[in-house]
């Protein structure tokens, strides 16, 4: 029998409301919708995909907890926690794996209070700007790390 | 005659010395490489790719300049003039095609004044900290920005 | 059959507490008490009152986002997530209703740290420093604003 | 003969174009409009409104210190001197009376340099972001204050 | 009969010492030496010129609410009211004609205080550091506009 | 029979990992095992521990109002929240019993953002550094404060 | 016949309430007492007083500009002009006599918006914090500065 | 013989595409059709025009350079250099002849990076915000400083 | 013959002060009597106590260079030299035994300038607020580390 | 016998060298001279002048302890401490005698370091740019209120 | 046959001029002279000199790439490229050698936007204030970082 | 008789360890060793050296007013006081023999807080980064200086 490799995608607040909220912006896809289109694209390597969204900040350090033993990357879209949350700074710090910080829109072209990230200190990559076609580059990119060359 | 569409992959300064500056970190791939990676990647689509690297301000903004007629689409790793440069912000504001930012590491893991980027407000998108692997992701974005669907 | 049009009169944090704490300041009323005065003004206008108070920053994003669908108007008293959510801010964006800010009392005659708000910038208006008299207030200045004239 | 008790209504610079500029945002009522509508609503309360406007800091002074004397409350929409006058801030400081701090519009929404009150710090209370409608509600706060229970 | 078209030339503090105060380096001209020239400067093109000086910026702030009806261009000079006015920003705001922001100096050459400019954001252009020989500079800037072509 | 007087020992986010993340530095021992030794250090004092931990703020909150009744003191190591929650700080100030803030590290030996303290302010006083060790010292400290002589 | 001398002494906003407004703390002497003690104090030294008082900016500058020609030392007490007038600094700094600025209270034991002066650094000497005494201190300096040995 | 004496008008990044760019605001002039109206109007003073542009730093500072004994004055429009280049600064801090700074927009009224110049400190005046016209106005301005009278 | 070992116990100025300035919060213990107890309360750990007071940078420099040799730990009360003293803070460094710092009120709770230590940095752990007590838990800690298990 | 009440003269670094020191602007009296006319000029109220000077922080705390008990005032010129010395400030709040802080020069006519005094907060009164003649000015002051009326 | 071993001696911009600018301060001594008299002086230990200026960020990028494999030691005077370019600072990273940061004048004595260097960071040693002599003390110091003993 | 030319060599807080501290990074010269080496190497010259160290600032202070009349010039290593004193600054101000600013590692590669030197400004020249060696490239500068040519 072999064991799946998970990769968790976790979302923060607000992302439930993707594809009903400004769908001609966003689109009309919904984070069910994406985990589905990443499940088929991770399973020709073995992966398997977890995707998660929360209001939370509490849920998203347990979340990103949960990742420290289940998950052999955690790509992450922490929408405002992004800006606010040492609390996820520091559950972040406590993985091994390698975690990408997922944004829908540039932060940087959008409010001052945006340009700042608790999360970039600690992540391998960045990708924002792309829509929900972030989440495919995302998942692109971690294949990438975990199964290098 | 079918007309080839270019993509447009700027680097900037220090950028030469890719493959031979601590390729344990980066690589030993040299820009020529990715060229020729990027160049086999894009055929299929029909896109051709222009990859140029110049270590003056003054020659980037007239790499960028040449992109407002002849590319359907711009990546650019800017390096240093990412923080530092007002002309290169101004010549990519002309620009009406996709813009791409790209950085080898994650700027915000670094030190504090790379932590602005005169590029990110007129960028459509940002990948950082994905190393050489990030052109590719940018070429898979670009792609999808440039032929959706 | 007549639908209910609600105002949503939507509390922060330790707001649970009111009566309770520094009664000879902010009166002897309770939310609970609150609630039924809101109600019996908001009566002869055929708008009902929904009055919900959470300690969680996730939950009363929650709040917010029922109030795309069912409410008419929001009346907010973010209390401590007034100076700290970016979560709540974002929330606030995707409404179309009138947005009322409220504070029991003056946030600019307090700490340094209360005189920055997130939810201002997303507000129509703002009420501040007339203790719980405020929600009265605030529902009549919500009233004119969706009943004009 | 009953004296009657004076609610004073401060205004400064640019107000005295009310109703003439950008009707469709701050409709078309003068600030006599108003001054004759707040002392109709006031009158069964037996106060009186006096309502005067100024574009002089020195004159929004006087005025200011008149009232020390002559008011029971002071309503105040001190326009650009909110974020300038030092001068305001200290003759509100020498009030007994309530004061509240009025703006047609959300300071908050607008530029940074509006984001600073020198009179939030004396005032009771604040009511912004409601156009013409904040004289009305500010008047009820203030019998509120000065009529309690 | 022909109506005049005016450009006013309003003047702030200390203005009205021109001419008395260090004459070697401002010229011996008076505000009404100047405004003299510009008048006979303007007159070839059927406009005449309004020029007023005052220390207060109650004042200025009137003069400028005139130009909302009685001008077709307004040339400004603040001086100090150009640091420190908000008052002057907002009637400026309300004028639909050109503004043409004018110093005597370079503000940008003296103390830091006199770097920021309240009417800069509001201003169509501006001149500076020219001295007296600015108000002719800028009354050609003013025609130009008026009479483009 | 006697009453128990309780010693709240809250702890924020991410302190459930305890013992379990990088044990060479914070050593092995879990919540469980200080709350342990916490108990049976106080309870020579007639003093009983409550120990709790919670990653939500929202929650965190709701345990320092519970303490309003039923602690004779409270030591607190919020985590993350130190630095993010004014909710906290404000719950922290309807107290009136001792307040000891805890850390298990130096916040101010790391980055700049640890620096400041929202809990500061309404603490007693404050024991950081010490590791798990800190919450004997704590609990030393906070049995002086409650029995003092 | 003999030509006197004159020492202006100036005065900002809010000063002519002085005498009536806490004379607990500054005393029940009004402006007028202080003119007559000022006077009686220079009258020896073939000196007369001019002390002047007034709310509005503008006037204030004229005062200052009066003593261009008029006066042989100016004492200038700008109280909340201190920290906003760049005209009153821009006309002070056209005099070529001695300047003393003087304040009843201590600017820097009070709110941080009073550490910052626009008046000392064109002024000769400061006396803050002597009360209505400091007028007299003032004048005893002006002398010492004017009528040297 | 005669020798013609030569003002510089010196051109920063970008400015190459003057009369492509957004003609519709700009202007469908290019530089060399500027240099041409710029020659005519100096033609009658003896003064000859030497338009040049550079996108480098480098020879933006050579071009300078040269000025130090071509020049009898320099108008320069640094553009991007305007806000970044100390080497600009420093090249012409060691002309002597007048320079006029020229924008053709108001950077006043655009992105805050672009409210500091390197070249104001230095720069005899300022014209900004009169578009291509400005190139006229500023060569006025030359005229009158270096034939005075 | 058994060498004792030291702790220092090193305080900066005006503590030579505790126990006559008000007692009434700092309680009539002087820094003699504090040592006392700390000798008796070390003498079981075979540890003897060597507390040393000054009023000058220098001689606390010189204190805590001859800790370099003689001590095992330091505990560090560096009153007004905590903010301000980079000496201290270099001296510090060349040590190698642990470091605790302490005050006995809270300096969080007071004015921002003692917001910041230049001790915290190069200490192992800090104790704030405790008053006198602070010594104890101070020594209490420190042989907890020297004397761990 | 009568016991002399003494007001304390303190002088801190680099004031040992007044008299040598630029004569020509602060004039050629040392602080022995200075001494010696205040005391003649405090002799008839019955005060003697205890007037010292020292270069170290430290000792000038030392002198400030030493007032607590032996002065009925304080005058302090604290030079360079002013702007750097916590313990400066700490040990004048312990007094309950008045203060008077003075300067020889205007330090907010100086560098900007210049413009914060650690003093001020605690100070009863300023005098600050009389050069020597301060000194004087000060005992005056210090006089009149230690003998008021 | 004997490889010389070189030391590079790189310039920014304007240095070009150095011997014609202002020779009564900077001596009228040339680069070219500069770099003959260093290489008298380096000849005895076997190091040649190359000594190169450019006025282009790009270059000096290059130049400084080329010591990468070429040089021993690079001294480099960035001139205005110390406080704006992180390209060189990015180039000068990627060495191994030593390199000195060298200025003809003191930069802390000159405008603040001289105070900030990106070289330092990245130089073995600094060496500013002495004019043209400053290279020939840069030689000795490289010299015996590359010769020690 | 020939007199001695004295040259100071002054030395800040914590410098007397050197040679004890870190001896593989400030290698094992004390400061004895240093001062005789500097001793020999000025003697043909027919200077002298007094090398001198102090941790108290006031000392400091004295040693530089002793070299008001004693020294040809002052070398000073300030070590901390650098970035705190401006009791140093004030007393190098009043010299007019040449200063150099010497520091042992190079401040602008360690903490912000050494980024800032209160000596800079009243320096001639800074030398930094050379280890021990610096004091003999400080000595040959100052050579350079007092005996040019």
């Amino acid at each position: 029998m072999t064991l799946m490799r998970a990769i968790h995608v976790l979302n923060g607040p607000n992302l439930n409301l993707l594809g009903q909220r400004e769908p001609e912006i966003y689109g009309s896809d919904t984070l069910e919708d994406i985990a589905q289109r990443l499940a088929e694209r991770a399973a020709p390597t073995g992966c398997e995909i977890l995707l998660r969204q929360t209001n939370y900040e509490g849920e998203l350090v347990e979340f990103i907890q949960t990742a420290r033993t289940d998950a052999v990357g955690v790509i992450i879209n922490p929408a405002a926690y992004t800006h606010t949350s040492v609390a996820v700074h520091d559950s972040l710090r406590t993985l091994t794996v390698p975690i990408i910080e997922l944004h829908l829109s540039n932060p940087h072209a959008r409010e001052a209070f945006r340009h700042h990230s608790y999360v970039s200190p600690v992540a391998t990559g960045i990708i924002a700007g792309f829509g929900a076609n972030g989440y495919e580059l995302a998942l692109d990119a971690m294949l990438a790390i975990i199964n290098p060359g």
